[in-house]
């Protein structure tokens, strides 16, 4: 089984998951592998608060934390995963099968990063924004004829694997995480989209195109949390400059 | 992923389930990983009928064999791995800690064997005598504060270990399994019995100990289907001579 110094660095998240016989599902799954950590995204009010008082919720339900978004849900973790089938799309990001997932966490936690392993809702999975805040997605081998699994299900597969394997694995000498927490990937992109406003590089109507497109880029990047502050530093330099030249 | 030949030669067995959207879990997950041939024993006649007559239920809940016993639901297997959580109990049989199970039935397979994988009742799991009539056991290795799983999650977390790992596990030398399907060693362990009557082995009140004892001595032995047949012909003879002695 996993450490436990490397069990409390794996963040569960759920993006708005609806039903709370999953969302109880998953907290026992995480209970049953030893993990605590479950972050939720926009969840249903209602649901949430069903699933959290239901009888005999593992404890970890009530120390969950909630957020607005993903992006803040995952702003601390170094490598995002996300979960789902592909059945229907293209990945913009690496695809991992979920058995060749342990020696990618081994590396990440190896060199102490935090990783988040992401869940969407039951009916669609994960959006392409969502996806667009993941380094990798993992994928489970699943029947060509039955691809989609249940959430509760899902998870009990993923974490039972990241539990069991990732101890014995040799970390992978390159994977696609980067050392650089999330939230800094964020903060550098939102700096780079100013400086596109601000020289003018590109229509308004594509400001969302080119925020998918960056979020993807820097995460492809590997930048490390060094690269990050230097590549800060250097753009808010450039907008400081750009700011003047108009005044 | 296993090849659809030896998909065919597993067994999933719910002896008693009670709780219909368990059942609609169990097969649910058996169709993501491609599993179809479902057992159910002595099933809650009513969570039974709900469960199959469930919107969305899979096909394969439709075409399940139903069975009184599970001596029955597992006459045909030569492997019958049981499973659950053996926190409270002293194993009877070799345990087997599920990221170990694929060698096994990978060299079950490999010699045209049939395979049963065992589940028990949501609340307390297989009984004693459910037991006996496994090679072995398989355990999922749990957090200790947290041991015992939902029915569905493991029975997803159980197919896609051996749906993943199996085909490309290298076949164990050694394993608990036995080549005479599971029936042949209940009609042998009858027939010792009738032959221990009739020689007046032992009290009439040892006789169900006898019986659990003899039940997990065959499994052991690892007879089979040669050794079986030979032994059935040798303790015919024995019971004919004694009943003859007596008349």
């Amino acid at each position: 089984m996993l450490p436990p110094d490397q069990r409390d660095r794996l963040d569960v998240v759920l993006v708005s998951p609806r039903n709370p016989l999953n969302i109880g599902a998953v907290a026992r799954a995480m209970a049953n592998f030893g993990f605590e950590q479950l972050g939720v995204v926009a969840p249903y009010a209602e649901h949430w608060r069903e699933a959290r008082s239901a009888v005999g919720a593992p404890e970890l339900l009530a120390n969950a934390t909630e957020s607005a978004t993903l992006a803040e849900a995952v702003a601390a973790c170094t490598l995002v995963v996300g979960t789902g089938s592909l059945t229907y799309r293209k990945a913009e990001q690496p695809v991992v099968p979920l058995p060749q997932l342990a020696p990618v966490l081994a590396a990440e936690f190896a060199r102490g990063g935090r990783v988040a392993l992401v869940f969407g809702p039951e009916k669609h999975g994960l959006t392409r924004e969502d996806l667009s805040y993941c380094h990798v997605l993992v994928e489970i081998p699943t029947d060509a004829r039955q691809p989609s699994m249940n959430l509760g299900q899902a998870a009990a597969v993923c974490l039972y694997e990241v539990a069991v394997r990732t101890a014995q694995s040799e970390p992978a000498p390159q994977h696609p995480g980067s050392t650089a927490p999330s939230g800094s990937l964020e903060r550098l992109a939102g700096l780079i989209e100013e400086t596109m406003t601000a020289a003018e590089y590109s229509p308004a109507t594509m400001q969302a195109a080119n925020r998918h497109d960056l979020r993807l880029l820097l995460r492809r990047l590997r930048l490390n949390a060094h690269d990050t502050r230097r590549a800060m530093g250097f753009f808010r330099r450039v907008l400081r400059r750009l700011l003047q030249d108009r005044s």
